[in-house]
């Protein structure tokens, strides 16, 4: 392509011109993808791809050369791998906590999600998983909320896990969305964000560079690219659809076309 | 991974140390993969996978090497490949079963589907397609259930047709839950199951280890899971989804991460 | 497969027995596949597959190699491939209408798609963009429609819009479904075709031939083959629908199985 038409079309809202991992990070959800189709989502889209997720607890199902490919893939192309908080509650609840991040590590995973989206973790084993992993050289991801359904995000709640997990050594909190995106968390049944978001927003923004959203629907990106730009992090994006959130954080696609103009109107 | 953690970690409900084929049975549904998706899928899940129908007739489409691709692939990790039972319908409704049957052998499938959810078929050419395909060297699976919006499943037209079809030589009966999973057979159109499903399943139980619930969505495995146990056979998975069902099998999802206990509270 | 047997299991309506690109055109929407995926979807589908269409702005994203093996790929199988009119807008936008006709050549593309589905274009541009498109040597489609949500179909509108862009030069003119097929053009929120599309039908029909639909779900895909045929224009398939589509117009899933008949009764 052309070097001169690159900023023109390559990145019409202007916004994308920054270092992974910095700003906009965006986490895919893998659920099972074989040899042929990681190789393709890294090939294709490793430059807007930072964090990929083994969903829940498919880290157990691979056989050990498929699992070996994904984790040599991803560092190759600058991209942290790890297994979903699901797996590390399985291993907890079981009171095997230590010998999952031994395990892990010996995975070659580097980086780990403490969540108790489905348990029940005290304040106290929270911050003592998220310091003992940190110890043991990971960088630690947690994640807020509950997995049941018709669960709610509690702002204030939110607000005191986000600092007790960043003082404690994460380094960013998950929103808990699942893989549906429905009736859960900020989303209501049929995925959309629900009425008491704006106060959410409101008290969230200062933090808004550690935080996390997962946000599987285009309709929901859209949203939360409204409320917080296009570099707001978003997670559980499913493989097959990062070249949509992309396309959507750079004003590539008709949602965010004209994101740049609603903005300087609220300015 | 350590060995002595696979246990805990691997199958935290228990209930997967099996053999293929015997409990639990997963069949996936292939609606037109190429050849890299097939052995991602395979070599990725097969372990997982108990059968792979080649959905509706999209038999006929395929180029030869690709069609001759999947049969040796599938027979290489002991899965069991087979056409969907509409592809049958297609040449009974022509007058030419015979000529179905010993076309499929060419081809090299030793499994086969006889299913009338779109054309009417008496009990007797039921019965005789089946036995004709047995005696051809065929294992057999039938289907029950009309593919029209709004079918309804008959929990004793049900009954009649598993016994029969067992007798007259069939291995598993499958109940229709097309690839939508949405207003057909026991499920509304939202793809929740009826309020009369507990009469059909208090009916079916003995004859549960002959019975495949097609049963695309999530919250459908996780509600036949809760009927009848994780090794439920399921039917019409999604390729992306298998390591979400045998997740689910394991406890190692959210949703039934305390089926175990629920199990037990029921004892 | 059995020569004698070819066309009544591969074509059972017997209506696809046609030359590509001149009846019953498929356009595949693709959203970022990578080189295996690519390669997979034109070796297994590519006999039924006319345009793909590298969604909305996508075409910007891809790494160069990336993007040269596709529009290799498909030249080799005989698939026009064209980048989303979305692409266009965001040049046209820009005032690099010129500048990105250019850059479109040198790519290797031959088709271009000329839209307003976001930006407002009036007659005029649009005229003068299929004309100097064609002068260049592009082959032109155009869009008709708005992507906003709640945007309407209007028969008169759509009409005009035909004749004009044909009239310019166009080959085909889209009418807009974008990839959800809900609450926009001819669908409502639940993606169901409106009451007033009989209208917009009979109005249309001088010009099916030059019409495409886009119409990502099956329930769009057999309405739109039950009002024109199996042979109607149909855009916007996802890549892992088109064994799936190609079997509906061929009367090989439940959907279709008894066109036919219905068109013969309605004689």
């Amino acid at each position: 392509m052309h070097s001169e038409l690159n900023d023109f079309l390559r990145d019409p809202l202007g916004k994308r011109n920054i270092h992974k991992k910095e700003q906009g990070i965006t986490m895919i959800i893998d659920k099972g993808l074989g040899n042929h189709s990681f190789l393709d989502l890294v090939e294709t889209a490793g430059n807007y791809i930072d964090f990929i997720k083994l969903g829940f607890g498919t880290t157990a199902l691979y056989p050990e050369h498929i699992l070996e490919n994904k984790i040599g893939l991803a560092k190759k192309f600058g991209i942290d791998i790890y297994p979903g908080g699901t797996f590390f509650e399985v291993a907890f609840h079981q009171g095997k906590r230590e010998l999952y991040f031994e395990t892990l590590k010996q995975m070659g995973f580097n980086k780990i999600e403490i969540s108790d989206g489905t348990i029940e973790l005290t304040n106290r084993d929270r911050q003592r998983s998220i310091q003992q992993a940190k110890s043991l050289g990971f960088t630690v991801i947690t994640e807020y909320g509950k997995k049941a359904e018709g669960s709610v995000t509690d702002s204030e709640q939110l607000l005191y896990t986000i600092n007790a997990d960043l003082e404690a050594g994460a380094s960013f909190v998950i929103v808990e969305g699942r893989e549906s995106g429905e009736n859960v968390g900020i989303y209501d049944s049929e995925g959309k964000i629900q009425d008491h978001f704006p106060m959410i927003a409101r008290s969230i923004q200062p933090y808004i560079n550690q935080v996390i959203w997962e946000a599987p629907k285009k309709s929901q990106q859209v949203e939360l690219m409204n409320w917080f730009g296009p570099n707001v992090h978003l997670g559980n994006i499913a493989p097959d659809e990062i070249y949509s959130v992309e396309s959507l954080r750079r004003g590539l696609r008709s949602d965010t076309f004209f994101m740049n103009k609603k903005e300087e109107a609220n300015a």
